[in-house]
């Protein structure tokens, strides 16, 4: 049975079972033995992480930014072994997506932590000198992090977009690993125990547990040691944190479920449809479909073009090979996801099988209804499908495109295709309101399933997409203030301010000093 | 009866029951019946808000400023007759309290509002030139705005704190006037419909109700059609919206309850001790101690300075007048928060009894307990007592005061006196790591009552002070993006783009560019 790591030591768990990962090329059993956690677990994980807050508020961001710049070393120095063992749990192919897509762009994200907190601008440093205010963002304390199955590396519990916006922010992570890759989670952990080690930061500073029972996960995020949690998975296992942080009035920000609407106009699909259902193909299938923004809802015109691009589409479909799912768990939601559309009336123009073992697979699955048959249900026709499968909504009319759009569930993203040469410019303009309301990323001409690492991403969206519109999971620095209290300084003498809100500024951040954002000293 | 505004309209409610305001310097009830609205109410109120939020999307910023701008003017042209009217209601003094201090504090919020909204510099705009990526904070949607009793102009629910942030973002509000003032702000209401009419915005931009039944409360700021809520008021009301917005997965800012904590180092009290219970007596008493900043709470050493600086406030409080109430509720809850610390064993130095009828009063009330009885029961003896009341901590020594802000919640302030020649460093250097974790705003040598509206302020904190401890309810323009949702635009075409995201910058807003914040246009 592998040990857990808390409070710097890789011990034994106080275990009330075990579990074990699969292999998804192969269905077969992994031979780690990994533990479910009792409550005295959290308990003593949380202690160590009230005292490692506390060490780490004392400490200058420097060290921090040290930290994350040796992790990613370290995360590089092992890719070999992180890759083999993210293929064995994810059946993710390592070349290029692990090892040339996922681990560069995790360890890049870790090295723009780094310089965020190393800058300190993130921090929105405000400085009124005239009423002796001055305030800023700063670490809120211990953040439990639940990661997905989707992507072992990037959106890891101890090694993704939430591990290294809480850390850059200055706080300790409780890692839950994600049933599916625990190997993987583990060798993240102990690399991030060494960069600690080699930092001199505090031993609890990333700390790891592998699952617990519901009700321990309910009371670990809402445990008054706990600063915040980030969580990215299921809408149901997600609310029911969300129902347990919320009451104990603790921040919890999530990634839930969103089937990221696209809307073909008529005109684009008129001038370049075998193109649009190339693009479409390609977005949808990669890594099987399983990705937080996968077109699952594309929204277009049933006119002659329109039904050819559907069956251009499940023709593409029908030729593409299966990628690999994540789990026996990923292939049965997926089936059921599209049973529930299909039960509902939708059409299935391709696909809608499981695939055939010991791989586990889903048939590529295009299923279409009609503009009515969505607004004469809604909800059911907004069921996430998690996977290689896609529903499509043949409107009547731009009209009715508009309809369907004002019905639509908050999503993480909503794309709009439009003619180059204005043609759809009135639909476009009639829609493109109704839908930003709807989503935290809106685009245009390009499919939503590439997720930049840039300020100005909101991978993010109004609920249930997320638990808060304001806020987005990737993209530095503003990933960093879900983990930050707003703290201000009324009349303190100035040797007692924090050095970010001193008048001599600590190297380059920018601070808003008197309505001016500036990089120099307070005058 | 009065009517409700909703529409634009003023119209006879859908009411279930009405009720009256009472003049707290006499006992008597005021002349106008309000009404308690049924959910038609609400709904058709929603509805109109929904549709004017749509508008409000269409229009440039400068217009939202014209508003706010304009109401200021028509506030202050009605002057008078708020004044009088929020005295009737309210009790609090004509001037300077309502006509030189908190009327003109309001107008000045309003203009400050109209300020952020013309700059729109709060919208922290972030382009990623080199990724096509684009973000900002936009309207979110109608806001329900709750207002407090205790300042029926600068946090009434259609003219204060909140109001402003709201509009200066881009949404419309729904009001629930407080129960307490209902003619104050149907007074404001009318001057804002005015506004609307005389600007060209939406008429349902501003709409007013009275007062609903709780479950009405509870189903409003859980609507689809909502965006977001402000309430400022009681912590039992406003967990009870919280539970149902949350469950909607609708955001919630909350002001709840604060006891404010006041530490006074020894050595500043062996120092200064008559002038620390002269701020402290002037902060406590100031408005009948009818702020959410009010200091209810102060740790100090039990030694000898400590003990004469009790009895020096006891005697303070026993020689000054009385302030009124604000209404008979607030007696009524004062004396109950004062008996649970007394049945829990707090000493009552002085007053802890109602005064006499009719002027609603309550005697100036000072309890003290240990440190030991406070670590004994930490929960009861943060019990608040809001109004014109406090409790003394006399604590052994510094290490117990230590121990006593261990055991404090979240707090909106928290504040710590030390001597000028730095006798009190070493003490002040072990307990502010700790009290900084509790309160939104650090204080020194300054008591917590005055609440500056600075774009460096923090008006919140950590639970259950407020629902979220990012975010502050006072400070232009940071107020702002409670009431805003991070919006993204991906490769979108750039005559699509919002003016505050074109290359060419619309006037002289700050903007993140490519991670320099710059007042000039996209290169």
């Amino acid at each position: 049975m592998q040990p857990v790591l808390i409070n710097g030591q890789w011990r034994d768990a106080n275990a009330a079972g075990s579990f074990q990962a699969t292999n998804p090329s192969t269905g077969e059993a992994l031979p780690d033995e990994y533990p479910v956690s009792t409550w005295d677990d959290c308990d003593e994980a949380l202690s160590a992480a009230a005292g490692a807050a506390r060490e780490l508020a004392a400490l200058p961001a420097s060290r921090i930014a040290d930290f994350l710049e040796k992790y990613a070393e370290l995360i590089e120095a092992n890719k070999d072994q992180l890759v083999e063992m993210a293929h064995a749990e994810t059946g993710l192919p390592k070349s290029p997506r692990l090892a040339d897509g996922e681990l560069p762009r995790t360890t890049g994200q870790l090295r723009q932590a780094a310089a965020a907190c190393r800058s300190g601008s993130w921090q929105l440093a405000t400085i009124d000198t005239g009423a002796g205010i001055r305030s800023h963002y700063a670490a809120l304390g211990p953040v439990a992090v639940f990661g997905p199955n989707n992507f072992p590396f990037a959106f890891g519990s101890v090694s993704g977009g939430d591990f290294a916006a809480a850390i850059a922010a200055g706080n300790p992570v409780i890692g839950k690993a994600n049933s599916s890759h625990p190997g993987v989670t583990r060798l993240f952990a102990e690399a991030a125990l060494e960069a600690a080690r080699a930092t001199g930061l505090p031993l609890a500073t990333v700390q790891l547990i592998y699952r617990t029972s519901h009700a321990d996960g309910e009371r670990l995020v809402a445990d008054p040691r706990l600063g915040a949690t980030g969580y990215t998975g299921s809408r149901g296992a997600g609310l029911k944190l969300k129902a347990a942080a919320d009451a104990a009035g603790k921040p919890i920000y999530l990634e839930l479920s969103s089937v990221n609407p696209v809307v073909l106009l008529p005109q684009a699909v008129a001038q370049r449809g075998e193109l649009l259902a190339d693009e479409f193909t390609g977005s949808c299938l990669m890594g099987a479909g399983q990705f937080c923004t996968n077109p699952g809802l594309v929204i277009l015109c049933d006119d002659e073009p329109g039904r050819a691009l559907v069956n251009t589409v499940a023709a593409k479909f029908s030729a593409a090979p299966t990628g690999t799912l994540l789990s026996r768990g990923v292939a049965a939601s997926l089936h059921q996801g599209l049973q529930t559309l299909v039960d509902a009336g939708a059409r299935v123009a391709t696909g809608h099988q499981p695939g055939d073992e010991p791989r586990i697979t889903y048939a590529n699955t295009l299923l279409t209804i009609t503009g009515d048959q969505f607004l004469s249900d809604p909800e059911t026709f907004q069921t996430e499908a998690f996977g290689n499968g896609s529903l499509f909504v043949l409107a009547k009319d731009a009209e009715q495109m508009g309809e369907v759009l004002e019905h639509l569930e908050g999503n993480l993203t909503g794309c709009i295709y439009s003619a180059d040469d204005g043609s759809d410019d009135d639909a476009y303009d009639a829609l493109a309101p109704r839908l930003r309301r709807k989503v935290g990323r809106l685009l245009n001409d390009k499919m939503p399933t590439g997720v930049a690492v840039s300020a100005a991403m909101n991978h993010g969206g109004p609920y249930p997409a997320t638990g808060h519109p304001g806020f987005t999971a990737v993209g530095i620095p503003a990933s960093l203030l879900r983990f930050a209290a707003l703290h201000c300084y009324d009349n303190v003498r100035p040797q007692r301010l924090p050095a970010s809100l001193a008048d001599k500024n600590p190297g380059d951040m920018w601070r808003l000093v008197d309505g001016q954002w500036s990089q120099g000293d307070v005058a």
